[in-house]
């Protein structure tokens, strides 16, 4: 039959007899007639057998047939403006690969944990697999952005001899016969590619031991950080959001299908263009005092302060200058109100938080001794970082966006763990 | 001075008046010129600095500058043919942003342990940088290969529950009351997820803890491992040949500069082209023998032997069929000899080695129950793994690729750890 075919590039193939291999999503039919879906991971197929028409034997498998059975299909492609791919097929064989007996994951509704304990199954399902090709979509223009921009990928390393932000939420290993532990960031590591390279960023798993179950957190997530030489917190912004942009519009574009199987509201999502709003931590704050008059002058953001702020917005809203006293020790400190930092986050619309974090790094290696003794981290861990500082330092800025909560944001997923394959949480590492 | 430019876009700019940032590679001149050469990461421009045509006080600045000085220059690009980039900058004014004092890194001869614990600043060296930049291009490569054959992108997790090639060589970390390991590879993930995506690939970082200290070894490496379903060994080599040269022919189109930089003998790189040759593990044992007789058939290649067989072909080459005895436990077995496997590897050229291993999978439930308890691992573990097999199992096959081999092979360098940013080794997990 020549080259394998897929049910996604059947259009450019109407009127031709093609063999397809997939799974049994769903049949049904009548003595004279039989229609199986059929599912091969790029798509959904209807096969339209007709007694007479099609070969004997093949009519009478059917009975055989269940939920996930594999099978091999063979037929004429025939334009169907009904069906969602435009196509369907004038089936005249089908032949058994391989049966399911009782298919765990049926139409009917399953627990969270049931699903999640089947995640290797569930992402069969119409649903998960759509997220999913969002999920890929998202993770291929964040690096054709960053690729068509002179940007270098300089991959940081998962083992690390040291924790940048604090101890509590890092996973420790034996290293041999030292400890290590596993990132929670890349930052530290672009701070010292970016003067090698100019524009670098990383993409790659990070962790944190989080004992918490919100619908935000994942144990193990992907993040993107771009770090740029000679920037500041201003040229991070606008990098930021002509990013944002860039990589909401063309999955908008590219995967329409997709979003309509999720039934996202993508009016919203088109008006995800840049320029952001923003606003000085104290704004923002004046915002949240209305309608949270407990909130802490000082303090970091809730979930629930986030959601005030941007539900004022129609778009992702940038909050900066957050005070120096709750920010890490390499945040550069304004120059002109030293009780702030150069810092800024990105909090997505409809509720879904922040997306990104960053800001200007401190250049000055005085003024980072201090405040690593201050922070009481170990000086002999970063070393190699303050290196950075003595030999040319450079103002600098960059961020980091989580990849789990943009998917989650973009396909309007309630819970950060459909966004991944295989969702690491407090309390689950199975399958 | 409007949009900021980099030294690898000037050609563009020929004749216009352009302002740079970036750090002091090297200094020369005389009384009445001075030459600085400025390295902003995306390439070397000399300025040229005439007294009396450029600023007085920026003349007299030569002095203070030291390698790795960051600075700021401005000044009109010229055309000169015979500079690398093709063009020159006339300079009229440098500011120094911050000095460097004693550059570790100087143009004499360092020692291998000096350079890796400085690796932070040794990035920045001409041939490293040029290292890094043919992997940045490799890893774009491999995804744009995979994205544009209508293959899904699926994270593999890096916390896993078990093993699936024995434990010594795991890392082992704390998961809250648990214990999971970090991943030795995506593959059992992704044969779950080909059968909803069809063709699959997962591109991470992936673990060893092996205490072995040789060249084509890192304790913490990416690998990239496609997975198709309904795919045949036969299918897989087909697949993996049209990758290697894609990836290799691109990066030899895209990153000629580097690759000369290396001085990269590119006349054997451009033979890599498919088809590779194909040797069945017996014909490679009857070559192997011959030159090292003490071989024993039925094991595995060590490197030496390896080299033996690639010394004799141009092109790399697949071993394919490996004995079922020594591989691992999700093989499949060739129905015709069940002493081998479906199984096969890539062995670069020029003594590189094993880039790719891969091959058929089992697909049958019975028969994987009976090998997960002859090669003594936990069933519960692999309950999911199963299931694969239990609901509409598939003929399926793939490979992986590791990234830093690769990345060795092409740009010609002696030991793999100079081609990641970042390198893990037994010994070594800093910076």
């Amino acid at each position: 039959m020549g080259k394998r075919l897929y049910i996604e590039d059947l259009k450019k193939h109407i009127g031709e007899k093609v063999e397809l291999k997939g799974w049994v999503y769903n049949k049904r039919g009548s003595k004279k007639i039989k229609f199986l879906i059929l599912r091969d991971g790029t798509g959904l197929l209807q096969c339209v057998y007709f007694q007479g028409e099609c070969e004997e034997e093949s009519f009478g498998l059917f009975e055989e047939l269940a939920q996930e059975s594999s099978v091999t299909v063979v037929g004429t492609v025939r334009e169907e403006p009904r069906s969602p791919g435009g196509v369907e097929l004038s089936a005249e064989t089908l032949k058994i690969i391989a049966p399911a007996v009782d298919y765990p994951i049926t139409p009917k509704e399953h627990g969270t944990d049931f699903l999640m304990a089947n995640r290797h199954l569930w992402l069969r399902s119409k649903r998960q697999h759509a997220a999913l090709r969002v999920r890929a979509e998202l993770a291929a223009a964040i690096r054709d952005f960053f690729d068509g921009r002179g940007f270098t990928l300089t991959d940081a390393p998962i083992f690390t001899p040291s924790a940048c932000e604090g101890t509590s939420t890092l996973f420790e290993t034996k290293y041999f016969d030292e400890k290590a532990y596993l990132s929670q960031s890349g930052q530290l590591y672009m701070e010292a590619t970016a003067a090698a390279f100019g524009k670098v960023y990383c993409f790659g798993p990070t962790f944190r031991a989080e004992k918490s179950k919100t619908r935000r957190h994942l144990i193990e997530f992907w993040m993107v950080e771009p770090e740029v030489a000679f920037a500041d917190l201003y040229d991070n912004m606008e990098l930021a959001e002509e990013f944002v942009e860039y990589i909401v519009q063309r999955t908008l574009k590219n995967r329409a299908e997709e979003l309509k199987t999720l039934e996202r509201d993508t009016t919203k999502l088109e008006l995800i263009k840049a320029p952001f709003p923003r606003l000085h931590y104290r704004e923002a704050v004046d915002i949240i005092k209305k309608e949270n008059p407990e909130f802490v002058n000082g303090n970091d953001f809730g979930g629930g302060d986030e959601t005030i702020i941007s539900s004022k917005f129609e778009k992702p809203v940038f909050v900066h200058h957050f005070p120096t006293a709750i920010k890490a020790f390499y945040m550069k400190q304004d120059e002109k109100e030293p009780e702030y930092t150069m810092s800024c986050d990105l909090l997505a619309t409809e509720g879904y938080g922040e997306i990104i974090g960053g800001g200007q790094r401190e250049e000055s290696v005085e003024v980072l001794e201090k405040k690593i003794s201050e922070h009481k981290l170990s000086k002999s861990d970063f070393e190699w970082y303050l290196d950075v500082r003595r030999y040319g330092t450079f103002p600098h800025a960059g961020f980091g966006l989580g990849l789990e909560r943009t998917v989650a944001w973009v396909c309007g997923l309630k819970h950060v763990r459909e966004s991944i394959p295989f969702p690491r949480l407090y309390g689950r590492n199975y399958p």
